[in-house]
């Protein structure tokens, strides 16, 4: 019985290093073979939406997206089976991915249509950057990501100023535009007015009337410069992120941050520095 | 006489701090009650101006708008009468802000339609960072309303110079398009311009001769420049209120620039800092 | 003889106070008087073009232009004579936009409809800063104009850049499009692909093959980019040039501009600075 | 035969310096001749794609374009035979476009239009700077270059997200819009999801379904977020580099860090510098 479970064992762990690693040229394979399966299916989804290539190849469609929805199927039960810490993955992000781009062909019994949505596991392409063992790109990913993350607070509250504001602006457009032009109701007026400050423009709703264009002009204007803060927030914190790492030199004693080069003393400790000790380590 | 005045003055305090106070479970318990039912009334205005709905529900909506507006009458009432300072609360934003809040639904008796403005109200929703306790996001976003102060001058001067800019260029297309096109008239054909300066581009007004297309061309790459201006002047802003408060402090012996507000000795001199003799001089 | 000379002279110095001075009452008096002249002329040019108004208006619109008209010459023909040197009047920039304010009317006879030109006077409107003694705010405004002169070199590069690859991708969208859908020439072409790259998108003219969305789906990833460059270029700038006013000391001795704070020495011309000689000027 | 070979040396070697150098007045002559030749061209085949124009002067067209193919074709034949080493030149960055430019003419016999694509040699236009000896500014466009190449990665990983972004986000709005309103298709509503991020919003693609607006509104409001991070990207890469010119160097005696590169004496100990002893170590 100890035997048994010994080989099973073993079986376990060849599954988790091909299917988890990429250190192995079986795992690496098995990674690039996953990825292009991926890439093939989403181009099938894409592919299956433009009626004349469904009308011509329907059969060919749901039958691949089948075989490959079974193959993902149980991709995910051995990434369980196999892991000595299944809850772990399933609850990372990748493991709701995985889960998620099932989920749509098996749900298409029930909502037809929704097979579509199978395209979320092109979330499953951004695994390329560990693949390809690009770790630098992915620093400087993880670079910005530090960067919008302390600027999260502040685009909380920016966003949230944006939102009201459109929904005062909005209403005043209704009000004045009189369910005309597209401003029929005050949401499709609140839209508008995103549409606007947003700069994007579409031109399925403008204002006709000389006193709503007037306020179109104004809000235009204004959001011109409102775009300025976000963009103002997300370099501040870049260059000072990247300030930090310029100048990054630590006290020899108690480890403390350098701010300044020209320092003789450590501000923390107050110990005394010998010339050229504390460099800038770039 | 005095034993009932004492009474109606600890009846006055009680509402006081229910209403303004937000640290006893009653007072937080009313602020979310009424953040509740803003936020449903402005939901209830933006169906309403959906005809569908409002042809289904039109008397229920009626109703219930009229029943939240004797509700903020009474707590606006509530509100003065139970501030020692009333004044002060009248003249006050959040002030403002009430009275607009109520104004617009018996305004309707006489200009049928503006109900809609009720919708100011939900400026009140900024309420909500006080109320949740959001200090350090609400300091976030005071670092960005000085930024945008310190920086108010040079916009100011920056939209007067493209609303200048916009009525040259705008009357220029006018001549050249003639009267076709949306270019029917010199207000509309400025309001064309700042439509493009700003990237907006509805397309409801859109050059057709080959020249109006060559000056819309440089037009727009001039707008693309521009939306550099006001970039460059808050994100130098907000640069420097950052370096600002990381910065502006003085050893007290040496007299030396302190660049860390934690800093314990002097970098420069070795002098040990009493607590808080390093301040930061905002 | 000389008397009269002598007359005439005093009587062209009091002219010229009152029109190029803003010190006295009388001339600051002319200045807001004529500012309101512009305005209203300017805003009457505006109505005039609305066809409605000119239908009913018409001969009180053309009688007032010329009203102003023969002010305006009257007051280019007195700052010509007033001026001891009129030619550095005339070869100025106010001389040229004066002259340009008058000229529209006149050229009317020959070329109808070019009266309208006659907003180019609202160039004059510029006058604002300098006689409402906006000093600070124009100082605002020539740091921003220094910040832009400086970047005017990278900004020419930037544009000529945009230009070719605007030729480039313009034609290849007109080979691909085929004259369809609004890419019915080159030039066209160029002009969709300005209007993209910018980011103004009118969707006067759109795409409609595969190929061609392909194709300006990487235009606009591209363009979305390259908005980045001027904007970096301009911050750059009033970063830097405002880090330099924050650090604004010279030299007592050279007056030569001192970097760093904590110098000892002037670094050109050797000077030793007693303690805190050297001060941040702000 | 030595002295046949000889002569043909010479010759090659004039050659070379007429076409390549811009030292000698021959030198500039032909380099000028050549862009003229280039802008000509380039307008040629503008005009000629404007069905109007081609109508009445399409002989005129035809001949002067081969005219100038035959030029460009011996120009290149001239370039490749003059240079010692032909190989640098033909797989140079100008060499391809050179060659790319002669192609089109040729290919035109086999797939008619694509004559058009001769546009490509506004190409080389690029060589104006080294022509008119604008270095200078062409260090200005190298500084940016740099900043852009070293934002690269970034940009890379940036592109990557708001790809996958906008494959999924482009499906959910197939999804949710069913088909109508131009959504026809996912690969349709990918293009539109980009259009809307970018903040260039066409209009020829619209949502019109309430939640079809909601997640639009979704896109726009984090697409104007998203265009902070190139921006940020770039304007931090820029600022680093001016900086980095400006600083690193250090003086030789106390091995203080020097701001100025035009520096006399060490601001910290006095030191006088030997001419040209402080350098930018770039």
């Amino acid at each position: 019985m100890k035997h048994i479970k010994s080989k099973y064992e073993i079986l376990r762990q060849k599954i988790y290093i091909v299917i988890y690693g990429s250190g192995t040229i079986a795992g690496k394979t098995f990674d690039l073979l996953l990825l292009a399966v991926i890439l093939l299916s989403v181009l099938l989804i894409m592919m299956q939406s433009v009626v004349r290539y469904d009308k011509l190849h329907h059969d060919f469609f749901v039958v691949s997206e089948w075989i490959i929805t079974v193959f993902f199927t149980l991709e995910y039960i051995l990434r369980i089976i196999s892991n000595k810490k299944p809850l772990n993955y399933i609850f990372s992000f990748y493991g709701f991915v995985d889960l998620l781009s099932l989920l749509p062909m098996y749900l298409s019994f029930f909502f037809p249509g929704s097979e579509a949505l199978g395209v979320i596991r092109s979330l499953r392409l951004l695994r390329l950057f560990a693949i390809l063992d690009l770790i630098p790109v992915l620093n400087q990913s993880s670079h910005i990501k530090e960067s919008l993350r302390a600027s999260a607070n502040k685009i909380v509250v920016f966003v949230y100023f944006i939102l009201v504001m459109s929904v005062i602006l909005g209403t005043i457009m209704f009000v004045i535009e009189g369910r005309h032009n597209g401003f029929t109701n005050i949401p499709n007026s609140i839209y508008w007015c995103i549409v606007t400050m947003t700069t994007v423009g579409y031109g399925d709703i403008a204002p006709i009337t000389p006193i709503g264009k007037a306020i179109a002009s104004f809000i235009m204007i204004m959001g011109y410069g409102i775009i300025a803060v976000p963009t103002g927030i997300v370099t501040a914190e870049l260059s000072r992120n990247r300030r930090t790492k310029n100048v990054k030199n630590n006290c020899p004693r108690c480890k403390t941050f350098i701010y300044n080069e020209f320092a003789n003393y450590c501000y923390n400790c107050g110990e005394k520095f010998i010339d050229g000790e504390v460099k800038i380590d770039e």
